[in-house]
């Protein structure tokens, strides 16, 4: 107890407008730490929808369920924006089986995943040896060796970059062009070490794309056990790999979209958002459940405490991240169609942990001075960290198209790669105080920018 | 990778004495990261060990782990320092069943688990009404009602607090006290809320005391989703209570300590430790596991990289902190009988979360702003707060012994009571990366004293 009061102590003086924003930023807090839909909210997605792919019938569930979530909480309106959706199918279980190990037949079963937009091996099974490399510049060296066989990459994240997005940065390039850039030298088929440092054993899926000039071949990720197996035994082994992707014609989907007016500047939009689709293999808890939920708990708190924002707040559940961006790019387009004015967004997408701060993409130092100032109402409630850099993928053609100055949650970032895209990204691994307090430090900073502009 | 780029940005530019120190900081950080082995000693404690409360057969094997462990390190001595431990044993399963109910029998089981140092119900089952309160004030109101029966207190954590050490703070009172003052009118049991805003139903324990001169009854705490039950049906059930605890004789225990003797100030000590001994309900992974591998790992990371200390450092498995500070007390008492001379100790006792900064309790303004300014070394690795108040239970004699100043590190509190002296306290609910962030947060405080004292 000591330890809290000390640091509210070290705080800055607080001015009286900031002492009227705090109590406004308290009675946020506390109706969400005290009524918050948002855990709840997050049960019903994860167990009652599921894994939801864009063009899945999952998928469909989750606009209906979403719409329907946030019409209770009675907003001004809730729409659907129509947008056209990629509808890329696993198809069936993925597998891939050690069969020899140095001339000796064995039968070793590994942990994988077949890619996000890979293509199966046409219902046959592909058996070849397995070419190891721990990089591109090695597959470049060894081109010579690579026809006819499985490469497998070995790139990991490496462990001491502090920030696991930084590995992320640095090794998704093999997940997204591995197979292109093997299949040119004749592979015929790749297997990536899962974008992990989890010490599980969970594969890791995710989004990669084809070179159209190039063999399409099947690609999966290997469990992160069963790749530190793989990089012990290195050379003289085979797997039979069979997987069983396949594109089926584009979909309808749709963002879901709930309304609260602008009291005083109802033509300017602030938008908040995460997006609604995930991967196949998993409940898409974290990702993105939990910019889901922390979306609609603004919006239910809004209402609870009767706070009515000046600017018009849009909440948006995009329809399509993990593999086409869709819903992201049919929002902006529209917004510029309507010649609508975006003066802020925000995006919820880096999972439901506890949060450190937010990230920004803005116009120059002096925006991003003015959000460093609110930090003392902010801190309090867990932001230390108010920096430049941030505001991804959804809200990015805001920013393209308008020049929006754009912000990210940053939750503590340590646990996300265990679960993101894997098996383990379910609901029991979220907790409850800290998606919480995701939805409370968004809900500050949207008071604040709704209060005093950028 | 934007983000972290943009983060280091807008750190203050670096003296080239700290650009030195940012080096060197760098390498214990690479080790830890690269080679720890915070995570397998972990595995160790928790899976070969176990849960090993003072006294018992379990500690001692504790204590030989520790001590053989350290030894492998090679640091330039490991030694036992000998103190008497209470010896308070569950002897065998808690049981609570709900029996009757608005005059009908029932049998649900209650999820309980006897406070540690409460006393059994003598072998027979106490089987009474319950009187629910809601906190002290209403037991004096009603405490014409509490003859011959059992009280239940549903005193909770306040969900709108920000630091769930403050709701510790609010509600350890029910637990230590709860029993003699329910007792002092005549309760023949005692039943709490756990201490924990967990969603599971795993009752929390910890320590209690009596009043000597109040007959001492048995003291349970009840699991979550049980206790929101009884809150749910509020009055008119009876209890069938069966708890077993009881004191043997002490024993004797040991701190083990190992030590690395300081290079220009030999005779001045720098104290890290946590606590060996947890409750017997868990693995006692995060409490203390984890403070005992990361100061383990600190001492491992010196020799591996090859720094030598300019003040002696001793690593400290403090033998009792759970039901006595026996191991804390020992420590302080025997330094003032050496006359030792001790400038810094800092604990590990809040789990084994990703590091968000530490707390001091140190002399004077000054010293806390000379710590302060430190920061732009330690906010890389995760740390954004250096705030008043910390550094407790372990270290604590040794503050009000010769005034050392102390420092406490504070990992992410979110979910430290949702495992805090549960059964869930196990190996699989750390982190390994979060894990090994607070032995280099650590360590990194730990070369800064010692390179420029406070």
């Amino acid at each position: 107890m000591k330890k809290l009061l000390a640091s509210l102590a070290l705080l800055p003086v607080l001015s009286f407008a900031q002492n009227k924003d705090s109590l406004m930023i308290r009675k946020f807090s506390d109706e969400i730490l005290r009524n918050g839909k948002a855990y709840d909210l997050l049960y019903q997605l994860t167990k009652q929808v599921g894994g939801r792919l864009a063009g899945s019938p999952q998928f469909a569930k989750a606009e209906t369920w979403g719409k329907q979530a946030m019409e209770q909480m009675a907003p001004d309106a809730v729409y659907l924006q129509e947008c056209m959706l990629p509808h890329w199918v696993r198809g069936g279980k993925d597998k891939a089986v050690i069969t020899s190990l140095n001339h000796k037949k064995t039968n070793r079963a590994l942990d994988v995943v077949a890619l996000g937009n890979s293509l199966g091996s046409n219902g046959k099974t592909i058996t070849a040896d397995v070419l190891m490399v721990a990089d591109f510049a090695e597959l470049e060296k060894r081109k010579d060796e690579v026809k006819g066989k499985i490469v497998y990459y070995n790139y990991g994240f490496n462990p001491t970059n502090l920030m696991p997005f930084m590995s992320y940065g640095e090794t998704g390039i093999y997940r997204r062009s591995g197979p292109s850039r093997a299949a040119k030298y004749g592979a015929v088929a790749v297997m990536i070490r899962s974008l992990t440092e989890s010490t599980a054993n969970d594969p890791h899926t995710g989004a990669m794309a084809y070179t159209d000039s190039l063999p399409k071949i099947p690609a999966v990720a290997v469990g992160p056990r069963d790749a530190d197996y793989l990089w012990s035994i290195k050379e003289g082994y085979s797997v039979s790999l069979k997987t069983n992707g396949s594109f089926l014609p584009d979909t309808i989907g749709h963002n879901v979209i709930a309304v609260l007016k602008g009291s005083e500047f109802p033509d300017e939009i602030i938008t908040i958002g995460g997006h609604l689709d995930s991967w196949d293999v998993n409940e898409g808890a974290h990702d993105d459940g939990a910019g889901i939920v922390h979306t609609m708990e603004i919006l239910r708190t809004m209402k609870a405490i009767d706070y009515h924002p000046k600017h018009t707040i849009r909440f948006v559940l995009f329809a399509n991240e993990e593999n086409g961006l869709r819903g992201g790019l049919k929002y902006a387009e529209q917004a510029k169609a309507n010649n609508e004015k975006h003066i802020f967004a925000l995006e919820s997408d880096e999972g439901g942990f506890t949060p450190r701060g937010f990230g920004f993409t803005v116009k120059n130092k002096e925006q991003l001075s003015k959000i460093q100032s609110w930090l003392p109402l902010l801190q309090p409630y867990g932001t230390d960290r108010l920096i430049a850099g941030g505001g991804g993928a959804d809200i990015g053609p805001l920013s393209s198209t308008f020049g929006t100055p754009l912000a990210g949650l940053i939750p503590d970032p340590q646990r996300y790669f265990d679960v993101h895209h894997a098996r383990s990204d379910v609901f029991e691994n979220v907790n409850k105080r800290e998606l919480l307090l995701g939805a409370v430090n968004m809900a500050v900073l949207i008071y604040l920018v709704d209060q005093y502009g950028l």
